[in-house]
């Protein structure tokens, strides 16, 4: 191997071949491996089996767990996501199994009815805009694309979105209202926002009276090192400057628990929690409180969560180093032509190859029976302005298979820049 | 006891005073007594608690419940609730435990986005209506309410709504967008439409192309009596006409295992299915798939179903029992002063005191420690015309609690009457 860059056509050429057979002895073994999302394995969820046994159902204010009633959770859930949050039980609500409902429930409602400080429903802004800090989550990017909101990207940094752009755009237009964050372990590029960021979030003028941030802190607890990062509260920031009614902060255990069983929360004011629980109390008489009571008695608090979220770490950490090694083994030889995040925690690493070669680089590996998200998901639209990134999500395969994973898609890497080196030559 | 329509003023007055006397000894009990909510009683769940032995995560095509996936819920899922709806797996979608939130969300989807028939968004109709069989359920109401459609009214009768008048409607006011049914066993009268009722629903003309019957199977399998009543199926009756997509069918296991922790499901037409999953798919992943199994594994198929309502059936008989007994002895002694429902199945039974006097009647059995639903929450707005309905809801209480609430019932009934009828004669 020697630095792509500096290769002549010759050079390119002979090593373009030689690439091409090795990718041909990868399609030949038939592959089906999927790095696509972030999905934990079955070995996680099998830490969390003794949920299960759980089936008390007398709540420890001695009301019935199995009943209706309770819209904003049972009162010991309440308590324990607060304490994961770092926010009062009172600014808790617990829902269902699913935190991007909440976060859909949310936008609807600003869609429909609007917020308390909204002049209008979003629904009647005609050039309704959200801030998308891009790479990022692609769920949540259709949410608001689906209600029609023009998806406005803000270029991220290893600090959290760039707070420059972010405060001249929320200052100036008031039809932008509100923006999609990850703060802790970014999804994808696994960064954790400053304290810097965190303030300037949190004391930043905006135009729109009802401007939001949906603050996704689903990677809360998601550590991948010995370092326990924890980050000043949104919520409990943006008190010290009156703007407290601006955050919505949401998680869920669905990377702790089971991803399709387990309990999302949201944390905001009090004064938001009476208005959102008015809305939803004629959508829903409560969510399933036998299944946040299982989660209490099994995680017990945050000290409980932490130490099971150490088992998710010690069975991570060798698969994110699986890939992180194949990539410094074999990319890093050919010179620039990629680099890569290295995330402390969450469920991704962010790959960027050289611009114009990540579609080529998912098509290759998908024809092999390798599944990445698609090239360009983690943009608006899913379009990368660059078709430079790819989402690495090396959680649910086993150890074996991120291994054989990260050769194939090193390989695949180096023949699409490759192949985009001959082709500019031509030109 | 005699007529209180044939006594005179004097006859009146030592009535009234007798009853006071009477009243005032049950307010000396301190007694704490509700009928409001059709909610089961903790005897009632009990009979589930093999629910949560099952804890099972493989399904039957091999897949993970715990993981994410599967939207439309687990295939053997679907088919059970196919087989109690009378329908196709392929025409059932499964969902979390609110049946009342997949009637929220498809309202929404409805009025955010319109249905493939709709020639706008719901929102965008400006004097958009909803017809509302009354008596009904107040809930249902409400998320009509809640997204700015007027409520109609519609007479019910013990065959089902008024047809007459909903074919002439709906034939003639393109901005009448659906109707809530509640078909057997309806909320509150306990009434079954008739196979007459169900095949006009299937066949009328209407005015709007993206009309949509909101069908709550609430109580599709929620017998009193040995009868098994059955009707037929809505959706399989409209294809007769190419009206299948018109209708949403909804039930749940709400009143069959846990209230707050059981499943809901939708059935509809193919095309309705594959529309709604793709907004469905911009709101969640999936839902709670180990519920769903565990129910699947605990009811098994709609027999097992049958079986296990069977049992609350013989607990439910009573406590119905005890309260028509108790309008028998004490109420029809006085004359034309109430009537009432004699369902056969469901939760609920329909009390018509004499017109003005519901209200008062609800106040009185308040203020001596006796819930009952607000007097004219079955109707829109809350506002009964004649103030003359209560739902009286017998399950949650004892059987013991459910005698003496009947009792004071009747008491607080003829009070509000002999009140009333003095008032009448001072006029």
């Amino acid at each position: 191997m020697a630095n792509y860059l500096a290769m002549n056509r010759d050079e390119l050429t002979a090593e373009k071949a030689a690439l091409e057979a090795k990718y041909k002895e990868f399609q030949a073994k038939g592959l089906k491996l999927n790095m696509a999302r972030g999905k934990p394995g079955p070995h996680q969820m099998d830490l969390a089996m003794d949920l299960l046994k759980m089936n008390d159902y007398t709540t420890d204010a001695g009301t019935d767990a199995r009943n209706y009633g309770e819209l904003e959770g049972l009162q010991e859930a309440r308590v324990l996501f607060a304490d994961v949050f770092g926010v009062k039980p009172e600014e808790v609500f617990v829902g269902g199994n699913s935190s991007l409902q909440l976060m859909y429930n949310l936008v609807n409602i600003g869609y429909v009815f609007g917020f308390p400080e909204s002049p209008c429903p979003w629904s009647q802004v005609e050039k309704r805009k959200f801030l998308c800090p891009v790479p990022g989550y692609d769920r949540h990017f259709a949410i608001t694309e689906e209600f029609g909101f023009e998806l406005v990207s803000v270029p991220m940094t290893p600090n959290g979105p760039d707070m420059d752009i972010v405060e001249k755009l929320v200052a100036e237009d008031p039809d932008i209202k509100g923006i999609w964050c990850v703060p802790q372990y970014s999804n994808p590029d696994g960064y954790t926002y400053s304290d810097e960021t965190i303030e300037r979030f949190a004391k930043m003028k905006t135009a729109a009276p009802d401007f939001k941030i949906f603050w996704d802190e689903a990677y809360i607890v998601h550590h991948l090192t010995d370092e326990i990062i924890e980050t000043p509260v949104l919520l409990n920031e943006s008190k010290k400057y009156g703007n407290e009614n601006r955050v919505f902060m949401f998680t869920s255990t669905s990377k702790i628990t089971f991803p399709g069983a387990g309990v999302s929360a949201i944390a905001c004011s009090e004064s938001s929690m009476k208005y959102i629980c008015k809305r939803f109390s004629v959508m829903i008489i409560s969510y399933d409180k036998m299944n946040q009571l299982r989660h209490v008695r099994f995680l017990k608090n945050k000290e409980g969560v932490l130490a099971h979220m150490a088992k998710h770490r010690r069975r991570l950490v060798p698969c994110f180093d699986a890939v992180k090694t194949a990539f410094k083994n074999n990319l890093i030889p050919c010179g620039d032509i990629a680099h890569w995040t290295d995330p402390k925690g969450g469920y991704f690493i962010s790959l960027y190859v050289m611009p114009g070669c990540a579609k080529r680089v998912a098509g290759l590996c998908k024809d092999a029976g390798l599944t990445l998200t698609g090239a360009g998901s983690a943009y608006p639209y899913h379009k990368d302005p660059e078709d430079s990134h790819l989402r690495i999500a090396p959680t649910y395969p086993s150890l074996d298979e991120v291994e054989t994973a990260s050769e194939l898609l090193c390989i695949c890497v180096r023949l699409a820049v490759a192949e985009k080196l001959l082709a500019d030559k031509a030109d």
